[in-house]
């Protein structure tokens, strides 16, 4: 009977991916499509995912960028031009073929063949590097700074809701500059921008670093990336800003005439966040009872049940819950008003209470006709489900609310590092060691020492380990190699990923 | 040497398709790219987009609608459900039937056929009917009210920026009700938002009113629509609301159990407006020195030009504008604070002005070094350049402020009422006299009696005129038919249109 404690059906511990699954549709927030790999994004879902956009989009205006918007579509001898891009993206493109329908025995058919393919955006370097092409002629026009916020799609055979769709939604920043130095201080301050915006906002304790390699994005010189460790264990990359050098703007012709009067190429940059996010967010802070969101991305914060058991009551029930919404309004957190939501729907209030659980909102206060004269509230904390309600003065729990919404989000934070640091190991000696550890605990960090050798990486390749990133953060003396006992210079995150 | 006189290379009565683009052009709003039909939408277009999108947006909510995302491709089978839909968009999608490309013989070519072609999104009635159908069940879970954001793409053959093009982007409402009268009220509802956004925000007179029978969106019932008259005299439809009835539903499967316990098709809605509004803002405002903005939708209220022409001079001069920008942020106009921008960019001033001038910025002042001593400033108003410059007190100009930003919308909307009543004609009486002011005009609103009768449209067609609406507003006795002589229930706006 140890189940029917929980509001999901299946626990993290049972099965993580059916948990996962369950997460979303207890909170409605997503769902499959009839389209392989294409989700439906359901009005609470899209709520996170407007309000994660509206915090980066403001961070990536306040350092200088610029919304535009480019074409969904690519001319094939546009993709043709960098070649190592085209071998990383090709295997997974939707190709349009045509331009009509037609009616053929009863079935709609393709019509009219496009004299050339077009392929539907899986990320648009290629695209805006021809815009840049057009729009830079001088050192004066530099540095171009855009981003866009865009659907792209690459084709998925394993789909999963938010993590891997064939179709998803991202921004996309793409920077031309005069110099290498310009263009590597913004690959670090956009990927500082997406640590402080999944750290801070969305209270994901991540790994920043640069990704080796293998790992690199097709036609980067560097990719720079923040990792995150979900509660199964396993990495999530969470954001990636590349330092394109100037392969791009050989492919695209992206030159300009430098104060010393040489025509030169520039270079460039590009970065990218998507709804995967989203994912992120469930599988880092959500329990057995649904998502618990950190009161930063919240839609509300506080939701607010009258209980009317008789008509009698109604008028003044009302009135104390309604009372209790305009004050809870009046307190701040993180510089905005508290949001609370008066849910007056006529459905029965566990029915509402567990719904409010399971889409993980902070804080649910009912109030019914016995609290009036006592000045209380039944309050549910999201954190504390098994210490069952408490039954504050409504004025205390008004007086108290910034306070207890800012130690909500400190709480989340802290167990989410507090469980990835229980499931890091630093003293993984050599390949047995790491064979070892992943034998035993199926998934975590090993951060050790690697001396960068690709080939090396075959050691551990049939466990589905791989090197996550080369943290910025560095010991002083990493000592010899885990996989291999060469000196090495760095150590590295390897772990199982999404 | 008139030409010389103006900010563009072509004015409106030289070519008002040329000046159209000069104006795009001159304020660096779009272009096209190389992908035929697909525009770049660049910073300052994307900056109107984006405002014209949170006005709306917020209104959408307010009426109670919520975001979701539904998927870019559609399935073909979904597609054919309903017919006349078919029939009215199969001639203009784009087909995606592969979904991975192979490099043969050094080019990429398809590879990977799909079992089933998909399109790309024209509109999303049937993608969205499919998940009503899934979410539906009973009365108690309509109504359905949703709203997303998204590209869409219909093939163009003869492209022009944001009026008519291959991708566009645009809002599409989707909702499902119990009852006729409901889902009738919902259509209304949403195109009075329409014209209120419109109309209060962008600064367009509309007419408002139902479509006739030949012009209805392909599966609708009822087409509403508000209806903007151009500088060139031609309509602009500016956003349409259907009443769908029950023929989505029924293609669609959208059922619901009633309250009478009888099992019930759904009856449903969709409305949208595009990208398209960002073209009749520039035909409606834009002159022959390029854009004029309505202050509702204007980036900056009031851009502030330093005059430096001589270092000793730069800390007084900026500090003098820089405390005009802060008095002027410190006004208000439409409940916001006004928006004053400081352009310190090192370039002449009369380019920085004219750059201003063809962006349709409502104000510009200069601020120099003899200014300081008197505290006047150099004030350009962009809906008075022939005037010149006028010399304000700062004081004055900050006080007055709110004012004047009024007094410009309410100018730009009475311009282009005016402009709209000199080009309609109420008392056109027949097929000649019709013939005879579109031969003399050729192009302007006539509204007069029309039977209805779709047949009677062909003594016309040669001409490029139809039937933009039948207006809300009509008059008690509309009197005969202008183009069979026949009794007439209502009048009609005939124009040739975008």
């Amino acid at each position: 009977m140890a189940k029917a404690k929980h509001a999901l059906p299946v626990t993290r511990a049972e099965n993580f991916a059916d948990w996962y699954q369950a997460v979303i549709t207890g909170a409605d927030m997503a769902e499959h499509s009839g389209v392989r790999g294409c989700m439906v994004i359901k009005p609470w879902g899209f709520r996170l995912w407007e309000a994660l956009q509206r915090r980066l989009d403001q961070r990536i205006r306040e350092t200088g960028h610029e919304n535009c918007y480019f074409p969904l579509f690519i001319p094939l001898h546009l993709i043709e031009k960098e070649a190592e891009h085209v071998e990383g993206f090709a295997k997974e493109m939707a190709v349009v073929t045509h331009h009509r329908l037609e009616m053929k025995d009863g079935t709609l058919v393709p019509a009219a063949p496009l004299e050339e393919p077009l392929v539907v955006r899986p990320t648009s370097e290629t695209m805006i590097g021809e815009a840049f092409a057009r729009w830079v002629r001088s050192w004066r026009d530099l540095p171009v700074l855009i981003n866009q916020w865009a659907n792209v799609v690459r084709w998925e055979m394993r789909p999963r809701l938010f993590l891997r769709t064939t179709e998803f939604l991202w921004q996309e920043g793409h920077t031309a500059h005069a110099t290498a130095e310009e263009a590597m201080e913004e690959t670090r301050r956009m990927l500082a921008v997406y640590r402080e915006v999944v750290e801070d906002f969305l209270r994901i304790p991540v790994i920043a670093g640069v990704k080796s390699e293998g790992e690199r994005f097709p036609g980067a010189v560097e990719t720079h990336t923040i990792e995150a460790m979900m509660q199964d264990g396993r990495a999530l990359q969470s954001g990636t800003s590349h330092f394109l050098g100037q392969n791009f703007a050989r492919a695209a012709g992206i030159r300009f005439q430098d104060r010393d009067g040489a025509l030169k190429y520039a270079w460039t940059t590009s970065w990218g966040a998507s709804t995967r996010l989203i994912g992120a967010l469930i599988m880092t802070h959500a329990d057995d009872d649904g998502l618990r969101l950190p009161p930063e991305i919240a839609p509300h914060h506080l939701v607010v049940l009258p209980i009317i058991r008789e008509e009698g009551h109604r008028a003044a029930v009302m009135e104390a819950a309604e009372r209790l919404v305009k004050a809870a309004s009046g307190q701040a957190f993180d510089a905005q008003a508290v949001r609370a939501h008066l849910d007056a729907r006529d459905l029965p209030t566990p029915d509402k209470r567990w719904e409010w659980v399971r889409k993980g909102v902070p804080l649910i206060v009912e109030i019914g006709p016995r609290d009036l004269e006592k000045g209380t509230a039944a309050l549910t904390d999201r954190l504390d489900l098994a210490a069952g309600k408490s039954f504050p003065q409504v004025s205390d729990l008004v007086a108290g609310l910034s306070a207890r919404l800012a130690a909500h989000s400190r709480r989340l934070f802290e167990e989410a590092r507090a469980m990835r640091e229980a499931r890091t190991r630093r003293d993984i000696a050599d390949v047995a060691d790491m064979r070892a550890f992943f034998a035993e605990e199926g998934s975590g960090f090993v951060i050790a020492p690697w001396a960068e050798d690709e080939a090396s990486l075959e050691a551990i390749a049939d466990l589905g380990v791989s090197v996550r990133c080369l943290p910025y953060d560095q010991p002083a003396d990493p000592g010899p190699c885990v996989l291999t006992g060469r000196p090495a210079k760095r150590v590295a995150v390897f772990a199982k990923a999404y």
